[in-house]
């Protein structure tokens, strides 16, 4: 049996980009079952008191990150650039990635949306890029937008960023094991799958 | 001629400890000079507005941090202890180091510093424990902790500080590379390191 792993993210996050993408190869080899779990952060921050990303309360932070996030793409040979604005809104595109998991085109969304958004700097809060996405997989978008607009979907998603609020979660990526134990960060994914992985041969034995 | 590296840590700060517990080694392998450069970053946190660590104003990331860093330790087989209180005052042992670093015992002196406090739970606010970690590295205390008191160290630790806020450094371990290139956080320690070589690579031709 595979070792489960939720991967817990939110569209507008920066470092949830080089995550989606080293996703499927890093798990395959891994043989790590990985599921997407898209989730909106902004009611998180709220909590902390923040009323945008901490990447623009703390300037330095922010500068830094950006330039970090550039280097990471450069080594991953993945495209960059600066979304404008920052952080967009990332409801639409986690309600299409809601109805998408339900079928077998979620986890291709996934990793397009954040390509579209993070390496072709087009926007994810445009139902025509969207759309366009979507098409892209050879899915008719118009069910699918209709869905994503659906009242089931949305309080999917709010269950689902009830459940991260409740797992702890305070940022993105993040990665929770099936024994319950969470590492935070693109550069804890090869960390979280080594432990999925030790506890499952614990679990066997 | 080896390339170069500053390493610029707080004492308090948590994931300065593995970072000054890997570093003679890393460097080593990598060829690289590494400068260690201790700061206050209770100066920059204030700026941001922070009256204590951000581990302590967010509860969740805060929980998090413990246990990320017990993780890690495991990993390195190195001791690890949360110490009490959180954070620590860092200016004797900043002090100290500096008074170190310009002798030969100053690296070893960080190392066993990060390691009292964060292996073995003793206070580096404390005279006497900073005393027994010097007279530990075979160095009679009496001197150092009268030099690390006297206003040519007291100058050299603000502007150190002064330097690290001019560098728009926000947190702790940060490393830099001679052309000014910014990493930070124990788990880019790799990064800047293969950066500090490219550049010396470049310079080279």
């Amino acid at each position: 049996m595979s070792a489960a792993l939720d991967f817990w993210f939110d569209f507008a996050s920066t470092y949830s980009y080089p995550a989606a993408v080293r996703m499927a190869a890093l798990a395959a080899h891994a043989d790590v079952r990985v599921r997407f779990r898209p989730f909106l952060l902004g009611p998180i921050f709220k909590a902390q008191g923040w009323t945008t990303s901490p990447f623009n309360l703390y300037p330095e932070k922010g500068r830094y990150m950006w330039r970090d996030l550039e280097r990471l793409c450069a080594d991953l040979d993945v495209p960059f650039q600066r979304p404008d604005p920052f952080p967009q809104n990332s409801l639409l595109a986690a309600r299409v990635a809601l109805a998408g998991l339900d079928q077998s085109w979620g986890e291709a969304f996934c990793v397009a949306a954040f390509r579209a958004q993070f390496g072709d700097g087009r926007r994810i809060d445009d139902a025509a890029v969207i759309g366009d996405l979507i098409a892209r997989l050879r899915i008719d978008p118009q069910p699918v937008l209709a869905a994503a607009g659906s009242d089931a979907i949305k309080q999917r998603l709010r269950a689902q960023t009830d459940e991260a609020q409740r797992l702890g979660l305070f940022g993105a990526p993040s990665f929770v094991t099936a024994d319950g134990e969470l590492f935070w960060g693109n550069d804890r994914l090869e960390a979280a799958l080594r432990w999925a992985t030790r506890s499952r041969a614990g679990s066997s034995q």
